[in-house]
């Protein structure tokens, strides 16, 4: 199902070498979460201000210029970006959200956007085609397209980004397009509970400028709220994996899982550490159930522990304990099968009942080759 | 100047294969600092309790095992070490202050250090080779040792550590010396402000179960406490410096100078956000002048800042001004070119007065090479 399938919703897009441009088209209710870095790039500044009112009734993203690092020149050019969706809309230009992704401290080339905006928009569609075109656009040094949807809650969404963070300071684009019908501030409730996945999606630390996730509701469907919220985090969670899964130079996708916290704050703290710590993600790379890693990562943490831990590797076939309520079972052997493939870290910390978890990718050879190598 | 120059000081080491012993011998005040880690080593919890009377006769260290994760038994084996080097130098086992560096979670070989102790008690001494020999017994990872002194004030100081995290969780130790006479309650505080150069080195940000930094005043000289805190504080950035120099796999070590803070925490959180972040790190491996990923790192670390910043890249000979209070130079090539060595990055703020600093080293293939291939 692809975000074309949601009734209300027409796009296209189209790629030339590193720079490309996405139109969509609907009417709708919006909510957006963004990038909590202090430096946020123009296009986030403007599509906060013009979603502010709850709808808007299209969306211009350009891929291969991230408009951030620019100043007042980049606010008139995301604004203008607007302005160009907007003539071709029919629209006002604050009815239209924005985003980039792409270099830094560029200005952007908004005569190249405003000559294939026209194109784009003339072959607007609701094909499967037109869904992959647009998906085309938005990536960068995204190895395979993300996308994820609920066929009961009539959701499907596309995205953008590398599990690591990409040379161009990994930009998470996305787009998540529903037929549901539900107002604008309960629009925004939802995203921000449904969310968590990409929150729980972490990288190497590094946030990107222009980080942007966007619900548009075009209303023409009744559904369930409790239904939707649950379709949605499971849509969201897809999406982070499969952001893990296109890690650079990442070999596999790791989920941390804290049970036992005093609270639940303990628990996305243990849970974020782990799967941050370089010292696991290298040891996991190179299969190596080094579990004294995961045991330092959950002390410095800052959550409530004690050496009276467990720690087990799991995939969907079975359960390997290394550390049992702090014993020790010296089963690295099967532990480290489990790690040839994906595979689940359990962390217990035996005080209490609060759970989280993180979602990472290893960290190899690639990543550096990939970050070192990359030239401004 | 050796730690054995330091009137009051004996020491003595033996190293074989993974496993090392030493013993220092001295009569004087004392003061600690330990890892901020949840879990903590048996050696640092009894080394905490045994030293909180503000003095020591003696210290026992042991590396190629932690004693760390390992419960009950290891605060007894920890106590132990304590009594073996008590029965030696003739004091009571609560004077004795002690550490532990190498493997976490396995039992200690107390008959080992046993057996050892005797050998290296009976063979005491000042000399440089002694020095050598307690210095090269706490060595686990490290290429070379670290060592730095003072001799206006009387200080000398041997660390171990690898500026990125070692295979054993690199653990750093740090043991200075000095002849100085303080109070206890003075030296702590001394102690804690000095201690700052190491808080400053960042690695990657994982942190060691049995840190432990000791401060032994042996008491034979009076000097002037601004002088001598001021010279404390030059030994520990030195001791950093060549911590973050024997990083795994490290090229090069870098500064990150943040001025124009509007708070002190401002400034440090922005320069520990820039030296911790992968992107950085290997942007400077691989000698890219990515100022993009500096902006970002600074974004997000929780400092205020906008986008009138500057940033330069600095070496003894030139500074190259790469954005210059928001405005992009295009000195790339410039930049490159300083990237070569050692340099420094500043960061220039322009909000407020506040400044501050940390030490960092870039990550390479090696780093991720050492760190996947050692086993448990």
């Amino acid at each position: 199902m692809e975000i074309t399938d949601i009734d209300g919703v027409l796009c296209n897009g189209v790629k030339e070498g590193k720079l490309g441009l996405g139109l969509a088209r609907f009417s709708g209710n919006v909510a957006g979460v963004f990038t909590g870095n202090r430096i946020k790039a123009a296009p986030v500044i403007v599509c906060r201000e013009n979603i502010s009112k709850g709808y808007a009734k299209g969306l211009i993203v350009n891929s291969g210029n991230a408009n951030a690092f620019t100043g007042e020149q980049g606010l008139k050019d995301a604004r203008e970006m607007c302005r160009i969706a907007a003539n071709l809309f029919g629209c006002r230009e604050d009815e239209v959200a924005v985003a980039s992704t792409g270099v830094i401290g560029r200005k952007l080339d908004v005569e190249w956007i405003r000559k294939k905006a026209a194109d784009v928009y003339s072959g607007l569609g609701n094909s499967k085609e037109h869904a992959e075109r647009f998906a085309n656009a938005i990536r960068t040094t995204d190895r395979f397209i993300k996308k994820a949807y609920s066929e009961s809650a009539k959701i499907s969404a596309v995205a953008k980004g590398a599990g690591m963070i990409s040379p161009n300071l990994a930009t998470m684009l996305c787009f998540v397009f529903t037929s549901a019908r539900f107002e604008s501030g309960e629009l925004y409730e939802i995203l921000r509970k449904a969310v968590k996945p990409l929150n729980r999606l972490t990288v190497d630390g590094d946030t990107s400028t222009n980080d942007t996730v966007l619900l548009i509701a075009t209303g023409r469907d009744k559904i369930d709220r409790d239904i939707f919220e649950a379709e949605l985090e499971k849509v969201f969670y897809s999406i982070a994996r499969q952001i893990a899964k296109d890690g650079e130079g990442a070999t596999k996708v790791f989920e941390v899982v804290v049970r036992g916290a005093e609270s639940e704050k303990s628990a996305e703290l243990a849970a974020k550490a782990v799967a941050n710590s370089l010292l696991v993600k290298t040891a996991i790379f190179g299969c190596d159930p080094n579990w004294g890693r995961i045991v330092a990562a959950v002390g410095y943490s800052g959550a409530e522990v004690d050496e009276k831990i467990s720690i087990a590797f799991e995939n969907d076939e079975k359960t390997v304990f290394l550390v049992d309520r702090g014993k020790i079972t010296g089963k690295e052997e099967e532990a480290r099968e489990i790690m040839k493939g994906d595979f689940r870290i359990i962390v217990d910390l035996h005080r209490g009942k609060c759970t989280d978890y993180a979602v990472g990718c290893d960290l190899g050879y690639e990543y550096v080759r990939i970050n070192a190598e990359y030239t401004t």
